[in-house]
């Protein structure tokens, strides 16, 4: 859907829940210096021997031979501290890169929700919010996600799209229990099978970073504000 | 969407109810021999001064030159009976154009939704509801009309995709004054500065029609039962 949108005067806020988004802010959060989303694991290796970290994750699973994927668990402190992470995802990745023409592209997730709100809220631009889905189609936990982030701009905010208004919605639907309500979502069958109940918990925690991170040439850091 | 899902086995049900897929359906029941969905406004002129009506709509509007586009109300026995329509809409053709690979092909509005869904109970393949959106985007009232099938469906099939599950809860905010509703709609805004509120309260009439239209060979026809 994203190609129809006209993103050049607007701020893109990526969200791939389930996990992608959810770790690149966990991981700029513990200090990686950057995190560089690339499209293919080809391009991902190429990065191999100068240093940095190669996360590669297709289908839910670790690509076989990489350092790790994108479960949240693997974007400790520990782990990632001044590091550089080359990351190549399912869907997160490519929605990064479809928003390339945004004035501005930031990544959201429930764990940066209320920093990220603050700071749309005190720019003048438009914002959209760009759910990945799962290989293209749509996914109820990023749906809810923008509809939690509508809900707290929607007082600032005028709404101009359907989408922005079902999600709105569904929100107020799912919010007094999200993790139940996403028991009904074909991704929380599929991250049941690849045995990540951990990650997704961790996925739907409100308001536990303050670190938005932004894309600049090429390159997810942290944003300086 | 729609190119990422499997359609071989399935039954497509085409879905644009502000307005084509109300129209079409009424026009059928109304005794249209057929509707040709053609893609070009050049396709739909090819057809001229063989005896059909031909119908084109962009961007809500009829064309220049054109019979008529696609509000209901051009769709009556006295303008369609024995006629051969056809027809190019800005979604709802493309739709029907995307889903050609299904194993059949039927058009839904809320004016037959009873008559389809009981048909759609008696078969044993997968059912695919195809939103036409506006210009790709979402479109509320295509959801809405998707969740309503849903409810209709839920208890003799599985629901295997987060969208449906996603309709349905809004569906079941709305229901209970769907125009109300649709208020909110950035289309309803566009089809207000159409003028065409007669053609939008039509179209949210439920039950009015028994008719199911069918592609076949190109042309959508009254599927015999």
């Amino acid at each position: 859907m994203l190609p129809f949108y006209n993103l050049e005067n607007s701020i893109a806020v990526i969200i791939d829940i389930f996990r992608a988004t959810s770790s690149i802010c966990y991981g700029i959060h513990n200090g990686a210096k950057a995190i560089i989303p690339v499209s293919t694991i080809v391009e991902c290796l190429s990065f191999s021997g100068n240093g940095s970290l190669l996360a590669a994750e297709r289908d839910g699973k670790v690509v076989d031979g990489f350092d790790f994927g994108n479960s949240p668990f693997s974007y400790t402190v520990e782990k990632v501290k001044d590091k550089t992470v080359v990351l190549t995802t399912t869907n997160g990745t490519r929605a990064i890169q479809l928003s390339q023409d945004a004035k501005k592209v930031v990544i959201g997730s429930f764990l940066n929700i209320s920093s990220l709100c603050d700071w749309l809220d005190q720019q003048e631009d438009s914002v959209v919010l760009v759910c990945a889905g799962w290989k293209a189609n749509f996914s109820l936990e990023d749906a809810l996600f923008a509809g939690a982030v509508v809900e707290k701009l929607q007082d600032t905010f005028s709404i101009h799209d359907d989408g922005a208004v079902a999600a709105l919605d569904l929100y107020k639907c799912a919010k007094s229990d999200l993790p139940k309500y996403l028991e009904k979502s074909s991704h929380s069958e599929r991250l049941k099978n690849l045995n990540i109940g951990k990650d997704v918990a961790f996925c739907l925690q409100f308001d536990v970073l303050d670190t938005i991170p932004v894309y600049e040439e090429g390159r997810l850091v942290k944003m300086e504000r």
